[in-house]
């Protein structure tokens, strides 16, 4: 897949994987939700307040203290596996505060971060390197 | 979610997304199918030689000879927010090859692997670690 077809399924998508180190589990890998700031070249994935968590600061953001090399698959599943695809992001990931235009961009795409406060943080993640693949056409 | 609820969850499931350390890069994530081995407890994923491939070893073998430590996400992704949930195993994985057992019961899940040579070694992994996650009850 060349690199213009990755962008454009990456713009398309707004769920995927991301991947951290984890010191001694070596990887974690967790689902996501992102949007992106094109003001950054960057994805950002909400911390948020809505779903619920299991407390204290979340493993993504520890395992990105530590190293902050991170991978964001975002990928489509299908029986028919002339089907499939994949794109995969890896980059630099590192927490901050949401601007006003993320938080914008991210009540846009999902209904429950129009809510205040429904944002506590985002993982701004810098692409270095994008690849894909896909099944078919 | 509790321990016999994300063993049923991944038993009822067969595509995943699977995390690996690369050396450079930090982490790694591509989708996978895959099958249970009820005799080694261990978690079977199928390098085939159906789908297409850029050639050479693959890289999730060569991450897998540096550091055997991966990871096995499984989730489900629903705009409804209280649909979600994942799974995660940690474990130690490596590449072997496939038993008899283990290649009838790709050839049960996935129509492509009935045919002979399809599949042409096997990841397996053993899990150390899982946990879950759901949204809802």
């Amino acid at each position: 897949m060349d690199r213009d077809t990755c962008w454009e399924r990456l713009r398309a998508a707004r769920h995927g994987v991301l991947g951290t180190a984890h010191a001694t589990r070596g990887v974690d890998a967790v689902p996501v939700v992102f949007v992106f700031d094109d003001d950054r070249d960057a994805i950002v994935i909400p911390i948020d307040t809505v779903k619920p968590k299991a407390g204290g600061r979340l493993q993504r953001l520890r395992n990105l203290d530590g190293d902050d090399r991170a991978v964001l698959l975002v990928e489509h599943y299908d029986d028919d596996w002339s089907q499939l695809w994949w794109v995969r992001v890896h980059g630099r990931a590192a927490e901050a505060d949401p601007t006003p235009g993320q938080l914008q961009h991210l009540a846009a795409a999902f209904p429950a971060y129009a809510a205040p406060e429904s944002v506590a943080s985002v993982i701004v993640l810098a692409p270095t390197h994008v690849t894909g693949w896909a099944a078919g056409p």
